[in-house]
């Protein structure tokens, strides 16, 4: 484990933002790219944090992913819309279709928008949270575009693990937020692995030709094991669908660009947004209490010795954020130093040290 | 293994309808019940088909289950409507619930409707099948009502299996059809193998003491352990609160009656059903293509040593229900001897075998 640098979120955010000016984005859209990044860390999601900065920067700069695009709404009814992202930053045409998404339910009831033309977009939690704010269930599936897990009887990663995360409002507890990847982790884990220099169990992935390994970066360069074997195998594939068949992103191996790799070449990436309102179905405040209800029923269960505090998805989150919104965001010693080389070669500061 | 009688699909929907009837139902909603369970029979999913008649005409019997109810809609939008069953069969309430979904979606492009007094619904893919057909994505999720999992951490079986499905048409392919409970195995899969008498795998379940256990009675009466660990912790308690909370529908333990046990009790199940026309997002003929083209490159991907056939999600089961139609309905010796007892308690003729 190397040491933790201790940022403060607003310097963080701040630094995040004129990197991305300096990679040619509108300020406006750099900040928003930038919050998605440093949320990430700040809820303890790292994996999806800063530490992708470089590749964002390099894939800005080898002409990958535009800085900048014009945003299309393909075809739109009142509860849909099918919107092509011109091969912008993710996080800037996802945060557009959420937006939109949202505001359809809010007349409508319940509203889909499918992404195509669209590019990594970060933590998929940090879409559907903004749907809570607006007393709505928040849903989302993406399909990263990357060749990383193999289909149940396969051993060539064909598929890609599809995230998908689902927001739920409570009341006086920390909203129900699932993210999760189909994999049993996520390839950023396996990247956070490797610069920690840490070893991983043989449960997450095999080695390209189909072996057990516990090398971060075998794994990284080989077939990330699903979770639950056939289930998340049948997950992920729902998941892909959702996210790139109805906007006609690229889904299968065919059409991927890989985005570590292929840093000059467009990835194509489809995400789905979702949003059910919920007073449409009952009293908000009554489904608040009961949501309430359960959460405090869950973390009443009878406890495994040694388990302190039951956990209700997104509870450690929410916990962690509040925690660093506070104290500072802990960044990985490598990931710092990496964003301040970035920082660097655009001539900006870098961040000073505590 | 016990030995297998062969049924004709007609013969046993006849005695199964006839069943019902005999138990207090109308002849239309028998048929039904009849249908469903004979379906998941059909396509290999005996946990959740036929051998459920003998609990299902007890509950109707012990008055926990209404052999008919005045289905009722209690709110209703253009994209929306919440219904109570009033303790009606599950599946009566969930093919009404569906059939409306789907008229809502033909209108609106997307649409939800959430269930709640409703009672174990069978097979959850029976349902998400019905939008197949006018070129939609049907989903649904249901709580069975059931102490089933701990929550990851805990030893009490205060949470839900929560199944939930996802159907999504192809062309010439088998549609892809993901219908998966959201622990390692059903419920219904112990109650097979008691019934079997065959031992479990000890990452099925843990006793009710939390022990690991390879006895399907005991696991059966125990917790279920969820698929993934924490992944399929959060997927349970999203899939739960999608099915119950919108609806207020049962959801946790304090509220729950027992299956199996509390037959004379009202269950108040809650399911949730969604369609997406996706015309609405694309043109219906390249969706298929698409999807079929993706099919092709799974099935083509390189096997693992052993491997003939790499299957998508609901392929299985496709072509089992194919096969069966033809063949006849595989049943294990059990279930056909008690189908037939129940038959004869009512004063019903038994199927002859052969």
């Amino acid at each position: 484990m190397s040491e933790k640098v201790i940022v403060k979120r607003e310097v963080l955010l701040d630094q995040c933002t004129k990197i991305f000016v300096a990679a040619g984005m509108r300020q406006d859209e750099a900040a928003v790219v930038a919050d998605n990044l440093v949320a990430a860390d700040q809820t303890g999601m790292d994996s999806h944090g800063v530490m992708r900065v470089p590749a964002y920067t390099k894939r800005l700069r080898d002409g990958g992913t535009l800085p900048h695009s014009e945003i299309e709404v393909v075809r739109e009814t009142p509860t849909t819309a099918v919107i092509d992202g011109h091969n912008g930053m993710g996080q800037v045409v996802s945060k557009f279709a959420m937006e939109k998404c949202i505001k359809k339910a809010k007349k409508c009831g319940v509203a889909f928008v499918a992404v195509r033309g669209s590019n990594h977009f970060g933590m998929a939690s940090y879409f559907t949270r903004m749907a809570l704010e607006h007393n709505m269930i928040g849903m989302c599936s993406t399909s990263p575009a990357a060749h990383l897990l193999a289909p149940t009887g396969g051993v060539e990663p064909i598929l890609d693990n599809n995230p998908f995360s689902f927001a739920i409002p409570a009341g006086k507890e920390y909203p129900v937020v699932l993210d999760m990847a189909t994999s049993v982790v996520s390839r950023g884990k396996l990247a956070s692995a490797a610069k920690r220099g840490d070893k991983i169990p043989t449960t997450w992935a095999m080695t390209i030709d189909g072996e057990p390994t516990d090398d971060p970066k075998l794994g990284f360069d080989g077939i990330l094991l699903p979770v639950g074997g056939y289930k998340g195998y049948g997950l992920t594939v729902i998941s892909g669908v959702m996210a790139a068949m109805l906007s006609n992103a690229a889904l299968m191996s065919r059409d991927i660009c890989d985005f570590y790799v292929d840093t000059d070449k467009e990835q194509n990436i489809g995400h789905l947004f979702g949003c059910i309102d919920i007073q449409v179905f009952c009293d908000v405040d009554d489904f608040k209490h009961r949501m309430d209800e359960m959460i405090d029923e869950i973390h009443n269960c009878r406890k495994a010795p040694g388990v302190d505090r039951i956990l209700l998805p997104g509870e450690r989150s929410g916990r962690t954020a509040d925690k660093n919104a506070v104290e500072g965001i802990p960044l990985n010693e490598t990931v710092f130093k990496d964003l301040n080389d970035v920082a660097v070669s655009y001539g900006l500061q870098p961040i000073q040290q505590g």
